[in-house]
Order: structure tokens, then C-alpha cells, then sequence
């Protein structure tokens, strides 16, 4: 039976990144991956600035004031932030500024206001300063032609802060992976129907819905099929001519009614692998339709959860060339036992909280749904290990 | 001047819980606060359920079979998932089980397919088992009456299948805070506008847009606003009425253009502080108009930032009840030195690796931006601590 990581590089493999952009306005840019490098068209900032509210003056010309023996200048303007100013400032002169305005001409310091008195024509100076103090450098934060994001990162709000500066309203961004995800199961029904007797309510596609969504990444279909190979053959024909990837889940066991198997053959399509070394989820198949890969995740709703996390996130990965798709993995210290002998490596619901990984003391049966609300993250627990002692370190996966 | 936390508790003084709720459907949920208690309606599963594909049989009747000596059992029906079977299984009698099909009356536990030989009318069973072995019981999940999410509690993926599995398909939320953002500055463009000498492109409010658009969250009003204190008044008046949090940038220093001040007599509002003892971004002003709070943040790029994190989400969080607003804190330690006494409590750029952290090397000036695109955590410099040196322990705020 495969390993996990073979699985995983055997669906990556039919996978290529996804190349082609569209153009998005920096409200909508968050979390989105640039597809083009971001230069400065000009110096930031475009001039000498004023960092404060004050006097531009010569600093020569105030190397000696002091409260007891001021230096008076000549106010020879007044520059607000967002105007520019024409004149220089001479010997003996002084401009006022306000924050963000330029400093102009002539001027090498700025003397903040509060060591100011201001006079009809004339400003009296209380304090001296060094030549460029209270003075911010024409490109002291980037200058024109430098690359300040590159293709190829995810859009974070530092760097939608820097794309505004750069003064471009929109921004050339991959398109986003478009997933497709269809339930099969004649037991499970869509919430907001009515119950009857021998079905339950779907939990799995809820769930893999909402990590897509959480990724800023919904689903371009979300549906559930009947359990007839010939429907499901029909809807994934669909799903794939419209997504990158496809995933379903039910219908991949040994049973009459896992009729995956059967759409296999009716698509047709190329079977990838069934059956991966994990539990819970170790039915998974998988297959290529037309250039689309398609997941099968168990039914069972642990299986069809780690499943997604372990083999579905490598694709979107792959997809988008965004490694940040990927669980976070880090080691942690179990703090209570698990008794289950593995044979396979085994993932359990956990809760991690520095450093330190508890079990979910709630039902750890495959089939159970509820205890996923509390857990933060998948514990591993490796073939070898005889279940899982309080103390042992194990690798987790956070949510 | 007021502590950082003075200034966090007269702002969160001021703000109320959102009690409104909406409904939402489930594909809509993700990350929505829950605004009533979910409880199963039945149980979970409904029924006694079967964990794979195999045979229903009682216990007793398969007690010595094995290989070489199968018990044969009369199979009187078959039940595939999502059907209901009305029949009894007696002494001597099997049921074939598709996965996740209830298990009939008299049938105490499940024989696996692989076990078993279907012949015409009857079934070689080469395995035992003890009772209840394969077998889910009705409730085990979870029972009816239970409260499986506390309202309150933000939705994640495993939540809102826990929803999904109780078959609603909608739920009831608080709604979302309503924030505007209002920008001033006459040295302030918007993105996508010509660039004239003295002028500077915004990045203030689009940091502050994608950090409210992460979370979920986007603002319901984003604009500027020009430097004449009648208009910026007028312009807060409007989104006050329509905001739970008003959060404006520029114009709050000492400056003739600080128009801020002026707007606090002009609309009239009431004032809650201006000056933090922080740096940078000191020169914060916080009012409230008509019981909205409004949070004035310097135009300085880095003060902005720095005063957002640190004032504006607990005021989010109060709205919401929701902690997971304010950033995460945690204990760090430095690798580089950073020279400049504070005085006040002093924040830097950061960037943070398994609890590393570095001063991010880029432009450190409270008015630079591009050293804003890679850094993944604000550092504090306490004002006893002269700079910081490599190897001390700083705490940092995770992005």
C-alpha cells in the first residue's frame, strides 16, 4: 500500500501551476499571489519630507540658538503637506512646514514647532540642530526601480500597504485554484431537508467547503450525487471541465454501492493509486480525468477530513506554487495516552496548546463529526509507536 | 500621557457587544460567531450504523467459525446505506451491510466482507466476533439534547460540519462590527490617481482595509477625505451613523493642518484622550460621536500601523467578544541590536522565526512602508530597555 507522501507526489505530479492572472482592485487583493513584480515608479518619498511640524531652516543658521538666546529668522513661506513649494530658503530664512510637507530648497534640518515662537514676518528659534535631523531623505524608503514585492508572494496587508504606496489602483494576481467538491452516499443528506429513517446529514462536505473558503479559496461547485455510477461519472465530467481539481467523498471501499470504482471505468479514467497506508481514510482513491486530477476521500467523516489535509492541500499547493497550503507541521508533547496499536500511521483529533497536545477526549471513532469542533490540529501517531504514551513527542499538524 | 492600556480601556468603555444576530447559510459561515446554542436534534448516529461492508449477524452465531470451519447463515435481505430494513435477524440468519447502512434488529455485530463467501441464498462466514465488534452504536457520536457549540464561539471548518451533521442548513450569527475608514491629508492620494509634486499615495488605509478584509471583515466605508475640518466632520457624522468603529489616519499632531481637533469641536464630540505614550504614533486621538467611538491615527505609515494593532482590535474584539482579534502575544529572542533609546514603549518591524526574531533590516523611520511587506510581527521595546541588544527577550505581537 502506498505511504502518504507517495500519494501525495503522485497527485502533484499531474498538477501544474496555474499560470494565468487577472486583474484585481487592492480591496480585493488580500490574500491573493502576485503575478508580476511590484517596482517603484518613483522615489518614496518623492522629495525631502518633513517629518514634523516646524521650521525648514539652514542649520548653520541656528548652530547657536538656545531659549535665553533665540535665533530669529525670516518667514519667507508656508508649505502644507500636498503642495509644492517654489522658493529656496537663504541665509538668515526659515519656511514653515507642516508633517508630510516638502522640505524646500535650501533648507537642510527642521525645527519642530513646539521650539518656536512665531512673530509677524520673523520665527524665533530656541533650540539648534545638526544639518538632515528632522529630515527625511528623498528615497530613504525606496527608491524608483526597486522591486519591493515579487511574483510569485501572497498578498499580506504589509504588502497591499506597499502595492497603495506605489500609487496602482489594481494588481495582476494568479487566478485562484477552482475546486470542485461533490458528495456521493444515498445515506447522506443536504442540511435543510427532511429526515427519514436510514440517512444522515453530510458533515464532509460542509467541512472541506469551509477550509477552502478559510483560505480565501471557495468552491466553484459544491454538490451531492446519487449514488449511481453513471450520475457521479456525469457530474465529475462537469466538475472537470470547469475545475482544477476535483474531490469527492464516499463511495471508495469494497461495498456494491462504492461505485467509484465504476466511474473509474465509465469516465474513463486513469486510476492513480487506491488505498494509502493511514488510517482513519486508508480507502482513498484517486484518478486524472482529462488532465483534472480527482481525489476520492472515504465517507467516513475522520477519513474524508485527514485525508483532505494530508493529500488534497499538496495539490492546492502545487496548484498555486503556495506552500502556506500545507498544515503547518511542529512537534509536541503528547499529555495523555491513546491505546490503539497503529500498523499504519494513525492521525487523531487533537488539541494543541504551547507545545503540549491532548488527545481529544472526545469520540476518536472515524465516523464521529462532533469532536472536530475542539480540535485544533492532527496528531500523528507513527506505525511504530505501540499506540501512544503521556510524555511521547509527536509530530502535529495544526489547523 | 496614557499607558497603551489606559488608552485600550477608555476605548473598549465605550463599546457594547453586538447583540443583532442574522442567518447565514452554512457555505456563508465560516468564521462567524455563533449567536445561539446548537444542539442535536437526534441522535448521532440515528441508528445502530455499520462501520464497513460485510454481513449483520448475532455474535453467537459466528462464535467457532473460522477458515476451515465457516458458519453458514441464511441471508434474508440486504440493506444498503440510507435505507431502512424492517426485518429481525434470528438465529441463524445474516444481513448483507453496505457501509454506513443501519443494523437490523437482532444483529449484534458486523463480519467484515473479506471474511465471507456469498453463496445463492446463503453466506460462509470464516471469522468470529464478539458482540458489538463493527458496530456504531445509535447516540455514540453524540445524543439528542446535547449542545454540541456554545453560542458565542467563532465557527471554523470542524464546527460548521458539526452544523451541517445536525441538518440545519442555516444558522443564526451575531453580525459583523462595521467599521469605516476614513483617510485625510491633502498630501494624500488615492491609488490609480495622477501624481503632482508634494503628493504621497496612501497606504494607511489599505493596510487597514486588508487587515479588516483577513479577518473576515472588510470595512463598510473606505475613503478620503480632504483637509477642511467641516468636511472631515460631515464625512465621520455619515459614517457614525452607519459604523460601530470609525477609524481615521492623519491630522492629529500639532500642526495647523491636524484638523482632527478641530473636527472634535465642530461635530461636537466627545474627547477620550489624544497623546499615548508609544512609539511612534503618539500623537493618537480618540473621541466619541453620538456613542460611536472614533480612533484618530497619525498619518505616519508605521504610527498608523503600530496604533491600529495595538488600539483599534481590542475595540473589534469588544464589539465581537472575540479575543482571536487581538494579535497573539509571545516571548522572543532578539538577534540584532536595535540602538535608539525609547523613553516610551517603542514597537519595530519584526520578523519572527521559531522564536527568533530579527529588527527587520529594511528602513525602521515611522514614515517608511516597504519594510512593512516583510515583516510577520510588531517587537516592543521597553522604555527601560536602552535600545535592545541581540540575545534579550523581547515580546512580539504575531501578524
Amino acid at each position: 500500500m502506498l505511504q502518504i507522501e507517495e500519494a501525495q507526489a503522485m497527485l502533484t505530479a499531474q498538477v501544474q501551476k496555474i499560470e494565468e492572472t487577472e486583474r484585481v482592485s487592492l480591496a480585493e487583493a488580500y490574500g491573493r499571489v502576485l503575478a508580476e513584480d511590484a517596482a517603484a515608479r518613483r522615489d518614496q518619498p518623492p522629495f525631502p519630507r518633513s517629518p514634523l511640524d516646524g521650521y525648514a531652516v539652514k542649520a548653520a543658521d541656528v548652530a547657536s540658538a538656545s531659549k535665553e538666546s533665540p535665533a530669529v529668522l525670516q518667514v519667507i513661506g508656508k508649505i502644507y503637506a500636498g503642495t509644492a513649494f517654489a522658493g529656496t530658503v537663504g541665509a538668515g530664512q526659515a519656511v514653515r512646514l507642516m508633517t508630510g510637507a516638502p522640505i524646500p530648497e535650501g533648507a537642510d534640518t527642521v525645527i519642530r514647532q513646539e521650539d518656536t515662537l512665531a512673530e509677524a514676518e520673523t520665527v524665533q528659534i530656541f533650540a539648534s540642530s545638526e544639518p538632515y535631523r528632522n529630515y527625511c531623505f528623498q528615497g530613504e524608503d525606496y527608491k524608483a526601480g526597486t522591486v519591493l514585492l515579487q511574483k510569485g508572494r501572497r498578498l499580506n496587508a504589509g504588502a497591499i500597504a506597499v502595492l497603495s504606496s506605489l500609487g496602482a489602483a489594481e494588481v495582476s494576481v494568479y487566478r485562484k485554484p477552482r475546486v470542485a467538491v461533490i458528495s456521493t452516499g444515498d445515506e447522506v443528506l443536504a442540511p435543510g431537508t427532511p429526515w427519514s429513517p436510514g440517512k444522515i446529514y453530510d458533515s464532509n462536505r460542509a467541512y472541506i467547503c469551509a477550509r477552502l473558503a478559510e483560505a480565501g479559496n471557495p468552491p466553484v461547485i459544491s454538490m451531492h450525487a446519487a449514488d449511481e455510477g453513471a450520475r457521479v461519472a456525469e457530474e465529475i465530467r462537469k466538475a472537470a471541465a470547469q475545475a482544477d481539481f476535483v474531490i469527492t467523498t464516499g463511495g471508495v471501499s469494497v461495498g456494491e454501492k462504492d461505485i467509484l470504482h465504476e466511474v473509474v471505468r465509465l469516465l474513463p479514467a486513469e486510476k492513480l493509486f487506491w488505498k494509502v497506508r493511514i488510517k482513519p481514510g486508508s480507502p482513498t482513491l484517486a484518478f486524472v480525468y482529462q488532465g483534472t486530477p480527482v481525489l476520492c476521500l472515504s465517507g467516513n467523516p475522520f477519513g474524508a477530513i485527514a485525508n483532505f489535509e494530508l493529500l488534497a492541500r499538496p495539490v492546492l499547493a502545487a496548484l498555486t506554487g503556495q506552500q502556506d497550503w500545507l498544515l503547518e507541521k511542529e512537534e509536541a508533547i503528547l499529555q495523555n495516552d491513546f491505546k490503539k496499536p497503529a500498523g499504519a500511521r494513525r492521525f487523531l483529533r487533537g488539541c494543541l496548546k504551547d507545545g503540549r497536545v491532548s488527545v481529544n477526549s472526545e469520540n476518536q471513532a472515524s465516523g464521529a463529526v462532533a469532536s472536530m469542533a475542539n480540535c485544533n490540529c492532527l496528531i500523528e501517531i507513527r506505525p511504530d509507536m505501540a499506540g501512544a504514551q503521556a510524555g511521547e513527542t509527536v509530530t502535529v499538524y495544526r489547523f
